[in-house]
């Protein structure tokens, strides 16, 4: 059970470094088994090229470190608070990319400006609130997950997997570790993309609530025709 | 027959991954054997890295399946429409690449602003009008392909080889597979450049009527003085 | 003497390649050798990746093709325009390489706004007029070399090492055919450099005379301090 | 003692290559040994392929060479003015890497705009003044590093590893030649983020105070938290 989280987290993680999100030791991916309740995240601050299975920390949703030998990932609170109020979720991953990583430093949502985006983000990707001296001064890794989730407030975390922290960098999930993985690696695309849209035409206002619903639900939900059965 | 324009096809796909125009599952490219009316096309959502010939969906110009045991491309009715509406082509590509997607969420068309737009596209290439919630709620991609050889009136699909769908992406064609799958990465190239112009130089209107002439006719047609007999 | 002229030259068609300048077959090196008179060119629209030194087309400084089986590059007589004006040059490469293509295409020279800048191009890389429709329907190849050795009236060609033709792309010499392709590789590197800092600072002016003089002078001339003697 | 800091400078040289921040012989990297006071610098003008360590120049403080066959690196004297001033210091790194080089050239301190800039930089990236006619016609690289001595007034180096020198580019430090260079190539990651937020932005005022401490404390000083032990 553990093996295979494991190996899963770590696939994830090499994930984000295969496919240019990362840079030396940033970002960090987990993933959480439901019916143990525990959770396998990256160790902090360790070199992804020699990362092996058995370097993924386990904890339990309190954070308390189940197995493994090294410290986890110093992003670990915030990953935890999202296993916690996202039931809905398997996988969370944090990378700094750098175009979406700008759009939270610019304090802006990416708007939802064409079907590449609504295929997996229906609406913009919001920004949260600036955290407060006090949130920061506390526990502030806590208080980022706390930020996301009253962010989240009346929106579906499995139609929008991702969020900006401002002034800070993207927090993406999913279903699995691989799929919040994935949907970082088209956070990030489409943060390229609305950067050119924005820069090019500053009153773009993005697709209709039409073009959303056609192409988000072409790709989730029950009547799905993406790919093959 | 089938054989030649599935391995026709499958290269066409494999070029504009070869060129960074993909990510992940993401575009498709088909063609056509004009003496036979069969279409060869992408299957939906199958990985790029380990597709075959035989994966290919071949279907008639109406859309009916004839051979492959795949899900065919989900923006199939877009290229058949293109087919039986532009005689002279013999493939189509679309992708999401990432400048061109740009130009059509901004809803611009890309000016001519150079030679090497002028050696490929006879003027600016044009954006489509934006669906509206009928068309979406409909056949939606037939409706894209109706939206495209509408802003066509008037317009030669063999002078501009492909057109931004607003909101949307990219779609290209040629007289081949490789033809179309060449004309989308130049077009991406154009895209970028044009970019890098217009943010540049917001005033700039582009080459003259004369250049335009002189570069795409030096490529094009019986007078043509570029590259070995 | 045409062996080493013809390697020389295919090195430097190779290196525009292999630092990203080339799309597809665009783009075009040459070299002269100045005791015989003889040019040697790349033919037109010949794959890179295959390219031998026996591809290459020799020519006089008319244009006779005097060896080989190809035809020529089409922007041969632009080359052979410079060749016969700038006596200094031994080599001249032509790119559409995105950044320099950007500024030519905006009709902009890029300013000397850095030291990277000044220790190659002794002030603004500059850019011709537009061509009239005259020039345009006449001796086009012939035109664009004319327009750029018009607007170097009063400009040193290898103090200034390129230009920018307006609309169209850069035109880079050196002394010899390899020098040209290094300094086609830092004007690309240059332009984009420029790109970023004109549309983070629009107002910026560039570096000053003294700092100017300063970075070109210690790598040209008899006094110049970079590198291994 | 000499083997381990060429070997040590070496593989900086090496690095800020690997990580994509230099063209051809752009750039170089030195340490210092503080025992003797001696300096290990890359060659002027040597390509980075083939450099060995014995290759790397040997100085004293005052810039004597003192082991060593070929020319230092041209900007020798600002790196030994940096580990004469800043005692902290272990190794210098000076690139044209294009997006900080882009904010030196537009005059412009890149502000501390997330989390990423505030772990490696305590505050902005200052730029320095330009430097007068007088500077520049006397003793040019010693008066860089006066520039950037000056700037630092009131600057802690070891908060602020790295300067911009106005229209010129960045000068980066730190505890040893390979952090030097991982702060280089973090520093062309925050410029170039900075550039993207900057241009999506222009009003943003980047992190609070706050977030700034609670980033730049998590990873240096007595109480980091991240990483391992």
């Amino acid at each position: 059970m553990l093996e295979q989280l494991r190996t899963e987290v770590l696939e994830a993680n090499l994930e984000i470094v295969r496919r240019g999100l990362v840079l030396y030791t940033f970002g960090n991916a987990s993933g959480i088994d439901r019916s143990s309740g525990l959770v396998a995240i990256k160790p902090s601050g360790v070199p992804y090229e020699s990362m092996k299975p058995s370097d993924l920390v386990i904890t339990d949703l309190d954070g308390k470190i189940v197995d493994g030998s090294l410290r986890p990932s110093s992003d670990l609170s915030t990953h935890l608070h999202l296993y916690r109020e996202f039931p809905s979720i398997g996988g969370v991953v944090h990378t700094h990319s750098e175009y979406a990583t700008a759009w939270a430093q610019a304090g802006k949502p990416i708007p939802a400006y064409g079907t590449t985006h609504a295929d997996y983000f229906y609406g913009p990707v919001p920004v949260t609130e600036e955290l407060t001296d006090e949130e920061i001064g506390g526990d502030y890794v806590l208080n980022t997950g706390l930020a996301i989730t009253r962010r989240f407030k009346g929106l579906d975390p499995a139609a929008v997997p991702g969020v900006l922290v401002r002034g800070h960098a993207p927090f993406v999930w999913g279903k699995t570790p691989m799929d919040a993985a994935h949907n970082a690696v088209v956070l990030e695309a489409v943060a390229r993309m609305g950067y050119f849209t924005a820069t090019l035409n500053a009153a773009c206002e993005g697709v209709s609530q039409a073009l959303l619903d056609r192409h988000y639900f072409r790709k989730h939900g029950a009547k799905a025709t993406y790919g093959q059965k």
